[in-house]
């Protein structure tokens, strides 16, 4: 979870962790600083992680972490080196912990530390339309452009000759050269991830941010949700066209093309020199190789290996498709 | 249609309804006031009501109206006590009649009585943004933030605790306690109902409003809807994510999780704890149970039981749909 | 390509436009001026146009410019009073030979040549809401009205008695009389028209616009594209509801009714009288014949032929679908 963006208001004391969620525990000692909350492969001594499934039991074995928040069941999956903390739910005690730690990647009110632009350093800098708003911790890079009514929100690093249309939204976001955004996109809100509770659903934090590398184009209309646990990440030279939703957590190659009102549900991996025909859609979790070709409407809902050519609902081979419905 | 925003023009007396219809009678007494238009149901004694088709005969035969709008073949599914008033066609009629009534429903024009948020009383109530805009009749509760660009129209209650987003529009909605409206959103248009006609459509009125309960989420750039005789109603604790699409007259019901570019036509009811996959369709006037799961990319065109899993298009058992496109 | 709105930049020397193609000439008269580039049908005397494939081969020969870009198997489909110039990519050296000519209609920057409406001509006459933009070579009839936050940028025209919602965004639009557009629409940008290059995409020209005919309504958060070789046009009296996608070149006819969500994909023709459920698509270069009706999710890649009802995906007779999907 390493971030350029979200501050981490650690170290804690593993007391104080405890505390938190309401454990009571006289085996540790509790005076042992936490310094931050990673995955298994990414912590390091003196950070806590979590497992909670045996799927990651390989993982588990060979953390560095000096804590894991895990369930009676999978606690011997650890090294001896990593102390386990018990829970009932791992996710949502994993939630609670990551707040505590970057506090401002569960709130995504709208951003009230922005200034007019023709108020900050950019005003001689950047070519801009009216009512445009800047937030903190911005950076704009050389010949670029903004429009009207545009709200670059904090934590945006934008870079050389890009040109953002009217009406757009950007928050927690990387963008590299020569990029276009167009009019009315949101860019970097949060996930539509949250634990479903019956009386009140508790959203988790999204540390990830969205990254969009060299010369993409991002249609009007469309949205682009940051990561949660890791980045949202689209690849260099990829087109998007309008009203597109990309999830969070997804990753795209370089170099594809994506129609209108496709859309790609969260931690989806979709290859390079893809093309997606109109209104597409992508399950969660699926991995679509390498210049895949998808047609428009197809419904993806298992992964597609490389230099395929899908159609359909759910996708199959598109000649299959085709002679299937003739 | 009793409505808390909306004002009713009348009470209008019989002989100017039948005039505004260019309807001649020489049969009934002219003078009678009318006080307002409502369902079979819903209507009383001094009231104007309709029936339009041989389904509501029963409803029709309970009637406490004073007067019913319908045609030669229903009259006489009547009670004596309410006058038939005989008309070509009884939707069109009834629009023009609604429209008589409530004047203010049938134009969407935007809203030119707003002022900026600064200039009203809620300055030093509402955390807010810049450009805030905010109508006639509004009430906010403690705590709100509303963001940048975003336009409060008339007819609008906001609870406690609620965050409204950047660059979005509200207008005739209930908003309840703990509500997030995220950005680019359009909240309380009327819906896509009028009477095609060949040269001009003709519109009627949208006399219904949005109401959504507490601790909701709606996801960037959706749309809601405002119902046309009865309310848009998103239940307690349900959570939409970005591009969905609830059309006129949707009641959806509490701990329901729908996922992104879903579009739910009028009319339709859906129950509580259901989930409902990325760009899913649900036809108009369908009736979705409890506890129901419906695929991504799935359409509904058919009413669904409780309890169940569909998937496909049409909706079908979700193994069978699996099982039949391994 | 005649369009009142791009400026052609012309006349070239055919010397310059070979230069520009990187292409030397020693058999060519290169002094002769060159005054536009159009297709094989409309061309002239004294202008280029292309030719890329055998199926344009009737037209090739009845050509009256006095050039073509074309390839070394084609050449000889052109007659005698027409040049070919020899390139190995026709559509991208068309695609920079429209460039030079009309250089406005590729880049879709923000326009920084608007005012707020309040300092211009129009403030008197149109009904207005706050923080409206108005651009340059803009003309509004009477009786209209201009939503808070929307901006019409530049080379766009409205008839009179208009409805235009809030936060939404016009350009390159020629609008009838009578039309309303609601809020957070973005019409007139060029569309999802570009050559696919391994490092940089080329974009080509837009040298079209959108025209909206009398008496339309288009639904919340739509977008629609202006065309690229010709023109992007709603018939008279036609109904979009929300958030629905239309890209460059499509034609629709007269007294149509499409659903949300609905995406019409680039080249496609659809009749008049034609009823779209919500979510259809529509593959790019289809024609959809008059007094269709296509049902609500249905995806269309065949042509349809007048007078016929579809639904499925792919679409097919209606009767069809329900009775094989019971």
């Amino acid at each position: 979870m390493s971030n350029p963006f979200f501050k981490n208001k650690g170290p804690f004391l593993i007391l104080d962790i405890l505390n938190f969620l309401n454990i009571k525990t006289e085996t540790l000692t509790t005076n042992v600083e936490v310094t931050d909350i990673k995955d298994l492969f990414s912590s390091n001594n003196s950070e806590i992680t979590f497992l909670h499934s045996k799927k990651y039991k390989e993982l588990a074995s060979k953390t560095k972490a000096s804590f894991c928040i895990t369930t009676e069941s999978l606690k011997n999956e650890l090294p001896t080196s990593c102390v386990p903390i018990l829970v009932e739910n791992v996710l949502v005690s994993v939630s609670k912990i990551t707040s505590m730690f970057y506090p401002d990647a569960t709130n995504d009110d709208f951003d009230n530390s922005t200034s007019y632009i023709n108020e900050t350093n950019f005003k001689d800098k950047v070519i801009y339309g009216k009512n445009v708003l800047i937030g903190k911790n911005v950076s704009i890079g050389t010949n670029c452009k903004i429009g009207h009514n545009t709200i670059i929100e904090k934590h945006v690093s934008i870079g050389n000759d890009c040109s953002i249309g009217s009406n757009t939204i950007i928050r927690n976001s990387l963008i590299s050269n020569n990029v276009k955004v167009l009019d009315n996109c949101v860019i970097g809100k949060h996930g539509f991830g949250f634990f479903p509770n019956k009386t009140k659903n508790l959203r988790y934090p999204h540390v990830g941010i969205v990254i969009i590398e060299e010369n993409c184009e991002i249609g009007c209309g469309s949205t682009i949700d940051r990561g949660s646990m890791s980045n949202t990440i689209i690849g260099k030279n990829t087109f998007l066209d309008n009203q597109i939703h990309i999830a969070h957590n997804v990753k795209i190659g370089e170099n594809s093309i994506i129609a209108g009102q496709v859309g790609i549900a969260g931690s989806s991996i979709i290859g390079s020199n893809v093309r997606i025909g109109g209104q597409a859609g992508i399950s969660g979790h699926i991995k679509v190789g390498n210049n895949v070709e998808i047609g428009g409407g197809t419904g993806v809902i298992r992964n597609i290996p490389d230099n395929t050519k899908v159609m359909g609902y759910p996708a199959k081979n598109i000649r299959e498709f085709l002679r299937d419905n003739k």
